[in-house]
């Protein structure tokens, strides 16, 4: 991500123009993409909208994909349940995976995340380059926490040997996101913690 | 789905013509589909590649989303797995749900089939009436078809008392259809049978 504040000596002033230069930017552009799809968007659009001169946007970015990358990172950044810190772990591998997929479901049912990433999502799903792009710097950092708290559980004795992290994740990603983006039924916590109890202990009888 | 050949008596010929029209409809619309998108998919150009008159197209269909719809579900007919007789029955669950994964993971291999199934699926993330429209009419019907085979399972004892079949089918269906759109590891039969047996038992110990 661009550190403009980092580019040269700048007094507070100007960091704290440049920042919020940034943050129109960045609002401009996931606005842009939620009303109009990603093809349609345009730096000339993202400058217009968020009152800067295109130049400023290409001082920091070399094209649209990415300025609307950082952008998402940011938005993914700012909903918080996926920090730095990885997955909460409290030994009750239950209670936060529920924790987890619950912060999901509203940061899916909060229209300034579902519209901008929606459309975003779209785009890749027809677009095989776009699609992998984001997949790599987005979507699987946030998969790989996942994996990082399967395998403490894991090896916690948690989760039965031999089942893999990777895979076993996507029974609970997979669910969810086939109702976000198909809206085959309602998203509400409730379908969170039944997806985990059934995801954890399976289906068949015990 | 029309039936132009119930429409009015014909002679064996005029039948086979119109049967002929009616393939070539719906073969042109899902390779424009495929190729262009939905939103730039047009009447006029299904009925040019077809080689038909744009009235043959609107005589049988009010409008390109029904048209659609058709060559969706003709599509779909012809993957054959998901057929009229329901899922496969066998008494073993594992092995049943096995199969049909794996012929759906075929399936969403195939370029004929994923093209412009893809494309339809981009185009009902970002646009709810057309996402509800083919959910309803496309996707649901496919679904039940696990309900039904679940609810079998659930009367034998196979599946625990207390599941809700249709939030049970997402463990299957949810992890395959992730990984299909958004394209994040490859869609393989071992995959198919690694799904079925931890959505089945879980991946806690036992």
């Amino acid at each position: 991500m661009p550190e403009p504040q980092a580019a040269s000596p700048r007094t507070p002033d100007a960091t704290r123009r440049s920042e919020r230069s940034r943050r129109a930017i960045f609002d401009a552009a996931l606005a842009l993409v939620g009303e109009a799809g990603y093809a349609r968007t345009t730096i000339e659009g993202i400058a217009a909208r968020a009152g800067v001169g295109k130049q400023t946007i290409y001082r920091w970015w070399p094209s649209k994909a990415a300025v609307l990358l950082d952008a998402f990172l940011d938005l993914a950044g700012q909903a918080g349940e996926e920090g730095a810190g990885g997955l909460p772990d409290t030994g009750d591998l239950a209670a936060d995976l529920k924790l987890v997929l619950r912060a999901t479901v509203d940061e899916l049912n909060d229209p300034r995340f579902d519209v901008p990433t929606r459309a975003l999502t779209a785009e890749g799903v027809v677009d095989p380059d776009l699609g992998a792009r984001f997949v790599e710097r987005l979507l699987e950092p946030q998969l790989q926490l996942y994996v990082e708290r399967l395998t403490a559980a894991q090896e916690a004795g948690h989760v039965r040997p031999g089942v893999d992290p990777r895979i076993a994740l996507e029974l609970f990603v997979g669910p969810l996101t086939h109702r976000w983006l198909l809206r085959t039924r309602p998203l509400t916590h409730a379908y969170a913690d039944e997806l985990v109890e059934y995801a954890l202990h399976g289906i068949a009888p015990r």
